[in-house]
């Protein structure tokens, strides 16, 4: 069972949803038939690329989208809403359709990430939830991917909950972290419901309920022999710590005649201790014994702690990245692109901005990423109108939608629709991946981005091209002629 | 029906707290009874104060921890636990004693906002969802406190549920911003289980689903005429926005006698627009129409705001409060600070480390606030060990625990304790405040602080003093002594 399916999170909707909902009932729009995308603007930390993450907890919430007798009467005790739109609600279901992206793909600014086809009131309303969880979790897939990258395939654990934003971002953070690429997380919960794997040996409570740092070691290595992984910085790492861990080992693993142990920093300087533990370690002759690190770490400085000759072999990595700390905010927004009209004719809508970048790309539409055929990397994501369809059998001009004078001819390339469905007719039509399958996934999708795309600071900008039919379309919107 | 009273979140916890109270069992330690204290080292955004927020969510975790057969088999599926710890945990409950700083006081790093007293396995059970918790709300409540005040008076709401981290990051974030000085937010399933006033008007897509906005503004101000707040930047705020408000205000407002509405700007330079609106309004007499604004605001922008002279009645404030964006870990620790004998003596305990600011302050401890008689003001915390009590009716020498040479006289002044009891033997003594409560309350006692502990930058560092008696006791730990 998950969060999702324990809670009903209807509610958790801006209020404004309902003021409109109510007003959309009154002016006769309640079953008007929208368009709306959720798309994002920038990549955080300045980064190529971003990860989507957060559809199976949608997915969850649309099913599960209800108003209870207690929601009812909330809303009544506000004193705002008629009675007819009480009674709207009461029955309510999502009878729309979905499509989205699939969970662990590299996604990159403008392109939709979910494209939500509903009367209006069931559009609006799903808003601030789809919004929440997929800027939260593709925020943290994102952040894990670039850590992950930066530990060049050393182990990265999620270790974070304690400072997460709650306690969903505990729980679905380490989902998220998962498919971006870490192999774990400290939180229990997580692996409990969703199959992140969890696990974790000691705090320095540990080490400071026994009446030495010893016997704390032996206590622990004889409960656990085969995954002793000794907490050594209580005291003094070197003095006291890491020598105390090879006499626990020496006397207590030795004679079960087992190799594989760890030790864990978690202060001081990691690059210089990590070294000196190495040494010691390896000149017991426990040189399987790994070195997990923690303390405040990013990709920044286990880049820097490599670059040192740091020995470590698995990071501990937690406020930084399950809160996505230097830069916490991954800006998804939802926006109207179309509505249609009783006869099935849709009408493309823009929202014009004082912020040029608050610019939406109207209209229903759907996209594509198109693939060498002989490097199988990714050259272009190209969004066009609903009923277009790109000809990967020939040459494709592409041009840059904000500099159309930039174009580009690509052949011998595939097309990939991104956007699948997920939700027809309100009945779920999309199967939810397991989450390794999900985080295989996105490990082979980053695969297919150039390493231009994914350098941590200016990376190449990745195309997301319009067709010729949408940019006209756009273009006609921003003059007023449409 | 709170949040945490529809979930069992006993099993967020890190993994180690279970891997350790397996050990704890196996060791005979499991009964041991422990001290832990919950502190944090650094007030973010080098701000001068805190307000510790979350104290209910941990008492709701607290009262409903279990462990239920879903959480044995998952846990005996790991293969690492006794089956003596699986009955253990089958009949968990919490029998220990906390005390905890009230929610909405002002705090200061090092000094205890929570003390746990319990046997080892529960003390340490508790460690994560109450570091999460704490360390969410705190964050926010306080990010909150500098936003309110920056805005020198004018309403601020909380506008940032779609970019919060998590569902919980939105529902507890938006309590913990009120409790902060937020007058109210958008998500109204804060307001149904919590209180928080919860209020909202219109999106873009409102204005865009009419053929014409002022079509749209007309039909909100026919649905909700008494409290029409209308979203004036979908097409161009000064040229077509503000006039089609003030068309609509005219046509459908002014004959029904009413002058209370509102206008928001949600882009552009918000300064410039903000003022030439408040013009145009006024000209049309439209002089108790409120402005709104919002787009990524916080404490320094809306102080630039203000000091250029912006007509802004109400902040909106999103993304950037309700994840704390500029410093968005609160980093609270749970440390184990005193261990107590079958015969009732307590031995105090310490974390040494090779990072100076991770070093513990020692032992079951007490917590004094000394305010001044005559001003009211706070002039120091007073932290002793628990069978100690300051005398307020003299003088009373206080010192810099980091530089004992730096004394300071108090006198005159009347001695509060801030730690009080919320559980004695597992049992909650303490009844939760209303929230209002909590939010007045917290706003009285930022009261008490001098502007100079309150000021954005640089503020005065507020004292936070141990007794004599205390800190001999570490400096004689430190020292190898005891």
């Amino acid at each position: 069972m998950t969060n999702e399916q324990e809670r009903n999170l209807t509610m958790l909707c801006d209020f404004y949803e309902l003021t409109m909902g109510n007003g959309y009932l009154a002016a006769g729009m309640a079953d008007r038939i929208c368009y709306f995308d959720l798309f994002f603007r920038a990549v955080p930390d300045g980064g190529g690329y971003a990860i989507a993450a957060g559809l199976e907890q949608v997915i969850d919430y649309v099913n599960g989208l209800h108003f209870g007798p207690d929601d009812i009467a909330y809303l009544r005790g506000r004193g705002i809403f008629s009675e007819e739109f009480l009674r709207y609600l009461a029955d309510f279901r999502f009878t729309g359709d979905i499509w989205a992206v699939p969970e662990g793909t590299p996604v990159f600014p403008r392109e939709p990430l979910i494209v939500v086809r509903a009367p209006a009131i069931q559009a609006q309303l799903l808003e601030t939830y789809m919004l929440c969880v997929m800027n939260h979790q593709s925020l943290i897939a994102t952040k894990a991917s670039r850590i992950v990258r930066a530990a060049k395939g050393r182990t990265v654990l999620e270790f974070g909950s304690r400072r997460a934003q709650g306690a969903d971002g505990a729980i679905v953070g380490a989902r998220a972290a998962y498919i971006g690429g870490c192999a774990g997380t400290a939180c229990a919960i997580s692996d409990q419901l969703y199959g992140v794997p969890a696990g974790g040996t000691m705090a320095h409570a540990w080490v400071q309920m026994f009446d030495t740092e010893l016997d704390a070691f032996r206590a622990y290595c004889r409960t656990y022999p085969t995954s002793a992984t000794l907490l050594v910085d209580t005291y003094n790492t070197l003095q006291s710590g890491v020598p105390n861990a090879i006499r626990a080992f020496d006397e207590i693993l030795k004679p079960m005649g087992i190799k594989k142990c760890g030790i864990r920093l978690d202060s001081g300087d990691l690059a210089y201790l990590s070294r000196q533990a190495r040494k010691m370690l390896d000149e017991a002759g426990w040189t399987e014994c790994t070195i997990t690190c923690s303390n405040a770490l990013d990709e920044y400085l286990i880049r820097d702690l490599i670059g040192q000759g740091a020995c470590i072999d698995c990071f501990g990595v937690g406020e930084r990245l399950i809160t996505a700390k230097s830069d916490p905010v991954f800006g998804g927004v939802y926006k109207l692109v179309a509505v249609e009209r009783a006869d099935g004719i849709i009408t493309p809508k823009i929202k014009i901005s004082e912020n040029v970048g608050k610019i939406t790309n109207p209209h229903f539409k759907k996209l594509y990423r198109f693939y060498a055929r002989d490097t199988g990397k990714a050259i272009a994501d190209w969004l066009c109108v609903h009923d277009e369809k790109p000809d990967d059998s020939g040459t494709l001009e592409i041009f840059d939608p904000e500099a159309t004078w930039k174009r580009k001819r690509v052949y011998d390339f595939t097309a990939k629709e991104l956007l699948v469905p997920i939700f027809q007719a309100g009945r779920q039509v999309y199967e939810k991946p397991a989450l390794e399958d999900i985080k295989a996934y996105c490990a082979a999708q980053l695969g297919t981005l150039w390493d231009e795309v994914r350098r941590f600071e200016n990376p190449h900008h990745y195309y997301v091209d319009l067709s010729q039919k949408l940019w006209d379309i756009k273009n006609d919107l921003l003059h007023g002629k449409r």
